[in-house]
């Protein structure tokens, strides 16, 4: 299994680990400290030895933070946690907090003294990140010191080994285009910047660019380190030696030179020091590098990872294979689905054997490399935490009366899927087949729209929360974010949501539709399929000049029909569900065994 | 007449003023010149003094440029304005661009030379505007240079005097807030900004601020000058002393100090010296005033002018004024539409003599104080150019088998308004009703939103296009700009548009509502209501924590129903339509003479 269910760290941690820290605190002169949920990446996939929020404070989930003084600490998460918080982080050693009441830098400016000095690891800090905590510097008069090595990694007893796994070449007729191209365009975009070299500190720039992928972090098949790449395309690729291979070096060829990940540094600032001006996205970059591209006399280009845009548009090897892997996906999914028709009402199915039996229907494909997340196996009123991840702690029995929500994904060699559905288990009441109706409303307003060419996904959000917002609803997560290709399943620069970001969809990326309504204690529903966004076919009578684009559809999976209220769609809408089922049952079919076929084309006729 | 529809420039002042322009340039030691339309408000609209770019090339749209050097020479404007630049300019002396080809500063980068000076006038260029020159002369290696006097100003003979029309008090009744109360706020917002003052550059701040109201340009009863205001609340006005009467004095009061306006650079040279940081709205605020504090020692802060958001923000006076004013001038346009209905079919009437009929019947309120913007009067082809505005050369006779398109709007004491209407003169085509439909279908679409708090105009777009978009087709303009409270007709910080803004449509804030679609050299189509943002009343079975809006409308005048194809709309589109029109019998019939209310009452029948 990839998925393993448990508990990860317990209440015990801030206890034992906190008076651990403080000592170090105070043995480097230090009053407090900043302690993200970060690693060195930026990443969202931290390998063991970097979870240090988790060591420090017992907490498990993917966004928090805490801030430690001498005398008190607090720990920090969002609206996701408000329940998981508590459940693992004990109050006697922090203070917990929801940042949408009180931000990690409001509590420092409340309770830090002037003329303190507050420590930070800048390996684990963006800019963006870091600001806050200036601005309350400034107002309030303490200092801040970026500080390494981390206090927290001399603390932590037998903390884990960095990861080490071999990198290995990703093939050409998935990647679909040539690593030396890419870095020959890529060479040519630092140019256009304005900037000698660019710094890569993000694992999948690095995947993406040389055509690699590696196994340091659960979940995405990134190879930890670093990257430089020269305006003439000539590149340097910092990764630890345990993880090269000749295979590896060969791939490469000679215009990549392989340093130890430990060499960075110097590198950088020979760079720097010969005047070069270094591209660093600032959002997604250590502020560690900048200040020390500016210290050794070099400048600093400040500017969007040149790698985010180009991998975000997917070619057309990488369509294919995205298109292949979500049937394949698709049918292990609809597998699933009709064993639990069939074991749900049962009553013995828990959420944890239900994420291991979806597990096994997508092992049963031969080519799973792992999943793309730890699956969301909700029953009933877990279903309202939309990121909930089922434990042996939290496990719970699929009851009748109940939904249950599934969001789950699988890594391919050919392409990354994320897919939600929720089952009706036994009879769902008409207010769950009304909230199932609306969110279905907004997936297929989204699914189906039309846009001209440079509309962003912010300003497409609307459309698929209309329905929900017309009956006093909504939901508090994003509608579409970016997927890579064979990489990590939540992937920028495009994104689908209420916040304003002015990147426009350009066709090839791929994103997720996925609308939700969540009912606090009772039950959540989620719709969520992967499309690619295209040029549409022109439109008859539209007018010439405008090139509009539109969504293909890469998720081929039943929906649940006894939650659709047929009379609350529109003709439009109904013909697209029938449509939907259609296609369904034409793709996927193929792939499935007997029983199921004849189960999905029962579930696949028209409404 | 409000109104003159006489050209005011020809194609011969390019000619005539360019030479005497060069001749100035060569005195000062420039090799070339930027000449924005805009002026020392950076404002809207210019009094005629300020006409510069207009003297220069003889283009008088209200977005160009031009950039002078000695041996070329280039006048820009954008696409509204494709026939009217090169129709207004002589290209023997400028080469005519459209900025989506070529930016200003491109063409200069293309065109200056290494070493050369370019000068502009500081005081018509926010640093915004300015940014892309600077970075054109850092590439290309020539120099900018304020200048001031401006040489235009120099070189133009027979210049307009600046206008000094007297500032008047606006009633209390009709504000809604004392200036004082104002400015106590206001002062407070410029603590919480971190400055110890505000300079404010755009006369509707001032106008706002200290409840007055001007005469200096057309369509908005604008007071120009400066202001400044200190966190206190005390605050100094800075106006041409022959715009002052006892009656304001005594209005101001003692916390307000009167300056001349010319007085403003020494005074902000003062406080500057004093150490005083100056809280500047760098979008706002000509680069003459950034420049001018830091030179003397003080700090910039730049943030929104403080006055924006509190003036979007209309009070219960303000919204109950705005109310009236709708219903007076819904009165008016709803007896000039069915004149229309009289008189167009005889095809004797001209757009200049609707535009003059249209007048007539607001002024018959008696109480029109202007009005507040050139009425865009536009038969048939007319209508596809969306700015269109017609002058006695461009004058046509609206046709049988056309549309014809009104977009007009009333400056009264308690409101001003904006409405588009479209009537089809004779028997439509299926294509005229079928895209009249869709526009309506999208206005529709915007008007019946709910959404919840913290929602963006931008978010919002995509309802008001996506009937449009479906079919192919689009609108190049934006969906709604804010309207001020007599004041000007386009105001923000809100709107609603396909540029990612981030401000969210507050209660209070009024929009116009005004998708179109334009088929180039056949007609075109805008339905355009005005409407406020209010709190929707709650929704049965929402989730009582999302608070959600809504938008009330404003305006009450009929649609044209000989364009609405009832098959086209969904049940809920219709009832909208006739729940429309029955609100505007309701509201409007009263204000009517008979015959017009008879007429009204059957265009108001349900579809």
């Amino acid at each position: 299994m990839f998925q393993t269910f448990d508990p990860v760290s317990d209440r015990s941690f801030a206890g034992k680990h906190l008076p651990l820290l403080r000592e170090r605190l105070k043995a480097l002169g230090l009053d407090g400290f900043l302690v993200p949920h970060e690693d060195e990446y930026l990443n969202e996939y931290l390998p063991d030895h970097a979870e240090r929020l988790m060591w420090l404070t017992g907490f498990s989930g993917s966004a928090g933070s805490a801030v430690v003084l001498s005398g008190k600490a607090a720990a920090f998460s969002d609206g996701r946690y408000s329940i998981q918080l508590p459940a693992q982080v004990d109050d006697q050693h922090f203070e917990l907090l929801m940042t949408h009441d009180v931000t990690p830098s409001d509590w420092l400016r409340q309770n830090a003294e002037e003329g303190q000095v507050i420590g930070y690891d800048p390996m684990l800090f963006s800019e963006a990140a870091l600001k806050p905590f200036q601005k309350a510097a400034a107002k309030k008069g303490f200092t801040l010191k970026p500080v390494r090595p981390n206090p927290i990694d001399e603390a932590w007893q037998d903390r884990p080994d960095e990861p080490t796994a071999k990198i290995n070449p990703h093939p050409l007729e998935l990647a679909g285009e040539d690593a030396a191209d890419k870095r020959t365009r890529i060479g040519e975009d630092v140019a256009e910047a304005g900037a000698d070299l660019a710094l890569l500190t993000s694992p999948s720039s690095l995947a993406w660019l040389f055509n690699i992928r590696g196994g340091d972090v659960h979940a995405a098949p990134l190879p930890l380190g670093r990257a430089i790449i020269h305006r003439d395309g000539q590149a340097e690729l910092f990764v630890r030696p345990e993880k090269v291979t000749d295979e590896l070096r060969s791939h490469l060829g000679n215009e990549v030179a392989l340093h130890a990940e430990a060499q960075v540094d110097t590198r950088l600032a020979v760079l720097a020091k010969e005047g070069k001006s270094v591209l660093v996205d600032p959002g997604l970059t250590p502020v560690f590098y900048l200040s020390a591209v500016e210290e050794a006399g070099g400048k600093v280009v400040r500017g969007a990872d040149p790698v985010s845009l180009p991998r975000a548009i997917k070619n057309e090897a990488e369509l294919q294979g995205a298109r292949e892997a979500h049937l394949r996906d698709g049918a292990a999914i609809t597998e699933f689905l009709r064993w639990l028709s069939i074991e749900a009402p049962k009553e013995t199915v828990t959420e944890i054997a239900a994420a291991q039996r979806l597990e096994s229907f997508r092992r049963e494909t031969g080519v799973l490399k792992d999943i793309s997340f730890d699956t969301i196996s909700a029953s009933g009123p877990h279903g309202a935490m939309a990121h909930y991840r089922v434990t042996s702690a939290t496990d719970r029995t699929l009851k009748k009366g109940e939904l249950f929500l599934i969001d789950s994904g699988g890594q391919y060699q050919d392409g990354t899927t994320d897919i939600t559905r929720v089952a009706a288990i036994g009879e769902p009441t008409p207010e769950m087949r009304e909230r199932y109706t609306l969110v279905l409303k907004g997936h297929i307003g989204l699914a189906r729209a039309r846009f001209p060419k440079g509309t962003s996904g912010h300003a497409l959000d609307a459309l698929a929360r209309l329905p929900l917002w017309m009956a006093g609803l909504d939901y508090d997560h994003g509608t579409g974010h970016g997927v890579g290709s064979f990489l990590s399943v939540h992937e920028g620069p495009q994104k689908i949501s209420k916040h304003a970001i002015d990147q426009a969809l350009e066709p090839g990326m791929i994103c997720s539709n996925e609308p939700g309504y969540y009912k606090e204690g009772e039950y959540g529903i989620r719709i969520e399929n992967l499309v690619v966004v295209t040029e549409a076919a022109p439109i008859e009578g539209g007018d010439a000049d405008r090139s509009m684009m539109g969504f293909e559809n890469l998720t081929f999976a039943p929906l649940e029909r006894e939650l659709i209220e047929s009379e609350l769609l529109t003709r439009d809408e109904r013909e697209w569900v029938d449509d939907y089922h259609s296609q369904v049952f034409d793709r996927i079919s193929e792939y499935l065994t007997e029983d199921t076929r004849d189960w999905l084309s029962s579930r696949c006729r028209p409404l």
